[in-house]
């Protein structure tokens, strides 16, 4: 039975599932979910993730959700193209780089994307100052292993990289919608002000699959704009 | 050349670890650091991890840090008693277990316990109660689990009940101090609350090496009360 992966346009987590998919070029079933008409909370989706959180990957009777369950959860099972290294010190330093990204970043980058896309940047000034001076820190951090490695961690793709990747693609998005004023300069152009991060970005898109991972309604925004 | 172990009496980061290294039947070099003393802070420390925390792991000349990450190496580079299950079905429940605690409980978990700890209960009246609210949610949906299974995951002891035991307990520490008065009657006497999860902490207790993994000055604190 083939793999299939029910998931949200734009939603990190789903991302990360949707590139490790590509990346290892395993063929599988995609059911794109419609956040607006709630279909994350449909009962079939209850019953395989009773959050009512996507992504959700089935494969055959087996059902995991928690993007990061699914990362290792496909490693384990498919282990050519691997995620988690091929060795113990690289998996360690691989989670390591996840965790602090999920520890330290995560949710400041959530904070920032949400006050831009809810119109909340006026009304939040003080939180997302704060946000951002902390996100610029890891930024810096993640800039320095990507001026050093193509990759962050290793010499091929690995978890880490498809983990902080979508999370770095929705900063950016935020950052370019025009009412981010100030915010914007700090992180635009990413060429100059995270260079590494800019070419470590174009590396990703390069990887094969990607574009069917790409965000479908960003697509659809930027053939409007 | 053996395992060091950097850690602090009472992080519930480092206390998985020790358990980790217990339950595999490794040898280890055990140095508890004073955080009275700023000693994660030390020189040596931010060399190893310039975010001056811990648990920091230090096998030969490889370091990591993160709990989650030192698990993960310690069970690819000692297989023996896998903490990630033995097939890629249970290492994925096991990381979705894990991650659903990082993700929805062990944020609030540590609300309370600060707000306890450092007798803030009164001011953070609100956030506490939404707190309780929230974990004691999880620690139902726990409770289920571990009324199946004599463990959070399959058969065995696994990274998911090491992840998970150190915040319970140190939840269950807060509750049974006296000034918690309200919010204790909700989780103690576990035995009554939570039967399945009192059974289960006594099972992690009997578990081999585990009073060496127990915070120190928790039972100083006992002997002088």
């Amino acid at each position: 039975m083939a793999i299939e992966i029910y998931w949200g346009s734009g939603s990190p987590y789903s991302w990360r599932v949707l590139l490790a998919l590509e990346y290892k070029r395993l063929a599988y079933d995609s059911h794109l979910l419609q956040f607006s008409k709630q279909e994350h909370k449909s009962p079939q989706l209850l019953r395989m993730n009773p959050r009512g959180r996507v992504p959700v990957l089935k494969d055959g009777d087996y059902v995991v959700f928690e993007s990061l369950a699914c990362l290792l959860y496909l490693d384990r099972k498919y282990p050519d193209y691997p995620l988690f290294g091929t060795s113990a010190e690289e998996a360690g330093t691989i989670m390591r780089v996840i965790c602090e990204y999920q520890a330290y970043a995560e949710h400041f980058v959530t904070q920032i994307v949400s006050a831009v896309f809810l119109d909340q940047l006026d009304q939040q000034a003080e939180e997302v100052t704060k946000a951002m001076h902390i996100v610029g820190g890891e930024a810096r951090t993640i800039e320095g292993r990507l001026s050093k490695s193509d990759w962050l961690v290793g010499e091929q793709p690995s978890a880490a990289d498809l983990t902080v990747f979508p999370g770095i693609m929705l900063l950016r998005r935020a950052m370019e919608k025009r009412e981010t004023g100030d915010l914007r300069s700090r992180f635009l152009p990413m060429e100059l002000t995270y260079p590494a991060i800019a070419r470590w970005i174009e590396r990703v898109e390069h990887l094969p699959g990607y574009d069917r991972s790409y965000p479908p309604h960003w697509r659809d925004t930027l053939h409007r704009s």
